[in-house]
């Protein structure tokens, strides 16, 4: 039991949103050593309360002065709201984790995940960046893979949940599934298209070069997380019919042949990964399993055929745990353990 | 109006599922010259009914006696059964367009997608295959992109529909869709695990190299009808809850550099392909619309950005149409043309 000095004021920033739910319920299971929790939100959520270890804790609207005397602050926010309130509790002392778009691309702010490059913490000037779902859960199978022999080229497409766009997301998968069984009329709201019973190859918005937004960001964040500036990454993108759980079909090729095997075993040593691979017993990662679970998992791993430097395997994560509010609480703790706050 | 010298007896094996009753439908509306047509199943539907051209016909046992007097034989059977019955029908002078994957690699049998290896036709033995849904639709696409510069390489990642499964799995979608709604407990059956709001990296059975049929389908029947037998293919197939409408995310790497520009016009003239690519408008194929449809839809199509010679695309297309029992009916209209029955 940690004493007194060594426990934390703690805010949470979105806290009315899904992450930020998420973050609350983590904080507790992990018995982060939190002395105080304050919760914060824009107007929409303030008000409303969460427990925490038993005890209903209020929504408070989030400004400047609430940064006071916090340790480390917790952003589930959308970009803007991060670039601005995140300098005003750095101000305020307290060490920021992100979640939002806002820092990852700023050389300032260290991209992480802590089992992958949890050195990067180490010098960080206040603010933290925690990548984006789809990456975390590919750079923590890359890793091992890339310590065995540098990757040349990655080539991923993802089948993204719902629950990565938010609380409404899920209700309208819900209401739509029910309005297509039912043969009635479909109302699309949160998505621009019918997600019900369909796929629709667009998360977040579209850039110049024909790529979106979350397409965009496994390239550049996958480059920063593996300090591998040059590496070739595309990326196809697609929301599916899926409440909680991101799954990755990836194919990599390597600078020197990695068998599948020799990848399995590095994989079931890497901490956060759990191998299921073995598909002819329907041993084999889905998001239905993977929800509601810490770990990445990753099976189908094989050999590219006509490549012996090829190798191609599926990832699937719990997008809102180690995809979001996990992997923030997970730094927080190599702050703690690292003597960073 | 042709005469009667140049209307034909048809006959449908398998007429009692998915794929037999889209061939009754896609006849009846493209006007396909029937003098005669017998529906043929196995005991299981033997008996019942369908509609053609306004007339219920009854699906009689497939005995090889059936085949007495017919032209043209489609099998929209499980392979062995083709296997069994496709000899008999061709050794009392029908042809058959077999759609199962008993004869898709036989040197003996053309694999055929008429618009893009239709010249394959002449000179066959009496059974010509149809490739496999997901085959069907990407090559369809890869076809003016090998006719600009020679492919090198082509790295898949699929989307597929339960429909593809047969009946049952598209009632087990519906049935379990509706249980989670409802909270109760979720009933397996046609799929080793729940597919409602889930995913399954496995179509078909395991092979020993770890990749299932379904994938090694997709290597091997790309060689064949792109006659590239050293093309470079790699697939990694998934089921996702959409009921019809399979999609693919597609990587290729070219001899040399295809600029999008340049593939969409080539796309655009090809024959039963349609680019819908303005994705800044939401302007992107999605298996909902692409369902009752004719076309394999492609659009998302961008240059790698870590490869000049790389290029990505989105394909969508109706499986049980141009994926199955319309290509079949296109082979058939294609004998026709090219005075082979």
């Amino acid at each position: 039991m940690p004493d007194s000095r060594s426990r934390y004021s703690v805010a949470i920033v979105g806290a009315g949103g899904v992450v930020g739910h998420k973050l609350v319920e983590i904080l507790e299971e992990r018995q982060f050593p939190v002395e105080r929790l304050t919760l914060l939100a824009t107007a929409r959520t303030a008000g409303s309360s969460l427990l925490f270890r038993g005890r209903p804790l209020t929504i408070e609207p989030a400004e400047p002065e609430r940064f006071e005397g916090v340790d480390i602050a917790f952003f589930a926010t959308p970009a803007e709201v991060s670039r601005n309130l995140a300098p005003e509790a750095v101000r305020r002392g307290a060490v920021v984790i992100d979640k939002s778009n806002a820092y990852r691309d700023d050389p300032e702010a260290p991209l992480v995940v802590p089992e992958v490059n949890g050195g990067a913490l180490r010098g960080h000037k206040g603010i933290i960046a925690s990548p984006n779902c789809s990456t975390i859960q590919m750079v923590l199978v890359l890793k091992p893979l890339e310590d065995i022999s540098p990757l040349r080229r990655v080539i991923v497409s993802t089948y993204q949940s719902v629950s990565g766009t938010g609380r409404e997301a899920v209700e309208e998968l819900r209401s739509q599934s029910r309005e297509v069984l039912d043969g009635r009329a479909v109302e699309a709201k949160v998505y621009s298209r019918q997600i019900a019973f369909n796929l629709l190859p667009h998360i977040d918005d579209f850039t110049p070069n024909g790529y979106t937004k979350e397409e965009m960001k496994m390239v550049t964040e996958t480059r920063k997380i593996l300090d591998r500036p040059d590496l070739a990454v595309t990326a196809t993108t697609v929301r599916v019919p899926v409440e909680v759980g991101h799954s990755e079909a990836v194919w990599v090729e390597t600078e020197r042949a990695i068998r599948p095997e020799e990848a399995r075993a590095a994989l079931t040593r890497m901490p956060g990964v759990v191998v299921e691979d073995d598909p002819v017993r329907a041993v084999y990662p889905t998001p239905v399993k993977a929800a509601g679970r810490d770990e990445v998992f990753v099976g189908r791993i094989r050999r590219d055929l006509s490549s012996e430097r090829g190798l191609v395997f599926w990832i699937v994560s719990d997008n809102l745990r180690k995809g979001a509010a996990l992997n923030a609480v997970q730094i927080a703790e190599a702050l703690l353990r690292g003597g960073l706050v």
